[in-house]
């Protein structure tokens, strides 16, 4: 069924003790509609400028994805600089330049307005709002991302999309941030007050939890020896989730469950090279042995 | 079959946001008795001075645990004192009295000396190999856990003491500095070279990794609404571990993947009240029904 995601598409430079790129593309929207592509169509909206060339559109070419909705005006895209410690869990910004996105105002095409999935990458809230109201009929299912920024500037706006929202999707400080609340399972109560049914809790090498009324499902981060870049994990762990929900048209306690899954088998890509290296090579097959990699990674009888 | 566990018994003052206790029993080998006592028969040999009485004694009365190895000899006992965090992920040591421990020589009495299991808790090298060479036939499954101060102090008695251990169980801070490897995947492999088979990686809130010829198996932390002191966390979670293991009398993958959520088990229960009070009226059903839980927490089907 058919996937809307909206957010940011840009320039990224990074740096990491495993090497620098100067200028690639990176954006949550941008992760988010690759990861999600191997599983459903995708619907894209976002904004660039004019520095953004059909080459750089490539990424999104020979994928299910719609791009009818990525609006190109005058000026330069939104450009993210940033480098990584020697262990790959803290990051320093180098250079946020919003560019055009600061005039981002999301418009759905028409043909659109028939998402049934929806994903709201990580912008302002307001915005998030207005692109659930240009959605014709009530999504199966609305995810949303949010960044402390958003947490503290536009508490409001933010409660009031959350009201419309339905899988929170955020890390472990922004959930502790959010509820007001350390331990987990007290911060996910009081943010089902807030609107969400289910909140999954992207924790980074400690892997992911979900929490519904269900109980809780926790995926562990993927083994591996030598992550390059952490650049777009959460977006691409989003889009493998969303994108794998969106397939299986339903949200029983199983399907959310192995969405947790791809959506740990994406991010585990994601990370493995710079930027969207991996991604741009990765095959359906490669997705599907290791989901089954994590069954050998969690599983036990008693 | 039979396990015996060297380590300490002590008293402990604990303070954390949810309470304090002024002088409680506590020390690895309580706790890691205790544990797996639910699973086995544990040899306990440590030491204790005349504060110690029949009284305190009792937490190992009407418990498969042999106490003939638990010398009394003049003096006070080991005493520790520490607060945790609001969180309860730092803490501070408030007061650390060897008293009779400084003097500690383990003695294994005759009976012990065909434990067929082993567990070397965090105390000196030296008196972890001296009691391995007291052990009669080459034990079938040797653990150990050591702490940072062995790491930075004795490292070439801690090498000596790891050429006889097959599986090594340490938090993943001690993991890193043993191994002078941040990636755990690649602190493992330096691990091997230095004697142990396993390594099993105590991870706190976000559960335990084991390690092995075989591959990885995670285990995540249970969820738990409001734990009240993690002291004994890691000791119940080897209690579990290694008393489940001698009783199942093997090592096969199926087996060690059970005793890493029985160790799981075992640590979750350990840190819902002070020092041993779960511990203390802890039922076997209540472990089997926990154990299911696990099951809830991390099983999926693709």
């Amino acid at each position: 069924m058919s996937l809307l995601v909206v957010g940011s598409v840009a320039f990224d430079a990074l740096e990491s003790p495993f090497g620098k790129v100067d200028r690639t593309v990176g954006g949550a929207a941008t992760y988010f509609a690759v990861a999600a592509s191997f599983f459903t169509h995708v619907n894209l909206v976002a904004i660039v400028g004019e520095d953004f060339t059909e080459e750089h559109a490539n990424i999104f070419a020979r994928r299910r994805i719609d791009t009818r909705g990525l609006e190109r005006v005058p000026g330069n895209s939104f450009f993210w600089a940033g480098r990584y410690s020697d262990n790959l869990n803290e990051r320093v910004t180098l250079a946020t330049e919003l560019n055009v996105f600061e005039t981002f105002n999301p418009k759905l095409p028409e043909e659109y307005r028939d998402s049934r999935y929806v994903f709201l990458a990580n912008i302002d809230p307001t915005l998030q709002r207005s692109v659930l109201t240009q959605v014709r009929r009530k999504p199966k299912v609305v995810a949303l991302d949010t960044m402390n920024y958003w947490i503290e500037r536009t508490p409001g706006e933010l409660r009031e999309v959350l009201r419309h929202t339905d899988v929170l999707m955020i890390n472990d400080s922004e959930t502790r941030q959010l509820s007001n609340e350390h331990n987990l399972l007290l911060a996910a109560k009081h943010i089902f007050k807030m609107g969400p049914k289910s909140l999954v809790i992207k924790r980074g090498e400690h892997g992911a939890t979900l929490v519904d009324s269900k109980g809780v499902f926790c995926v562990p981060a993927f083994p591996l020896e030598e992550p390059q870049d952490p650049t777009g994990a959460g977006d691409s762990f989003a889009g493998g989730f969303m994108g794998y929900v969106a397939s299986a048209g339903s949200t029983t306690d199983a399907v959310l469950r192995r969405a947790m899954v791809y959506g740990s088998v994406l991010g585990s890509f994601a990370v493995e090279r710079f930027g969207l290296d991996r991604l741009r090579t990765l095959k359906k097959r490669e997705i599907d042995a290791r989901a089954r990699h994590f069954l050998k990674l969690t599983q036990f009888r008693l």
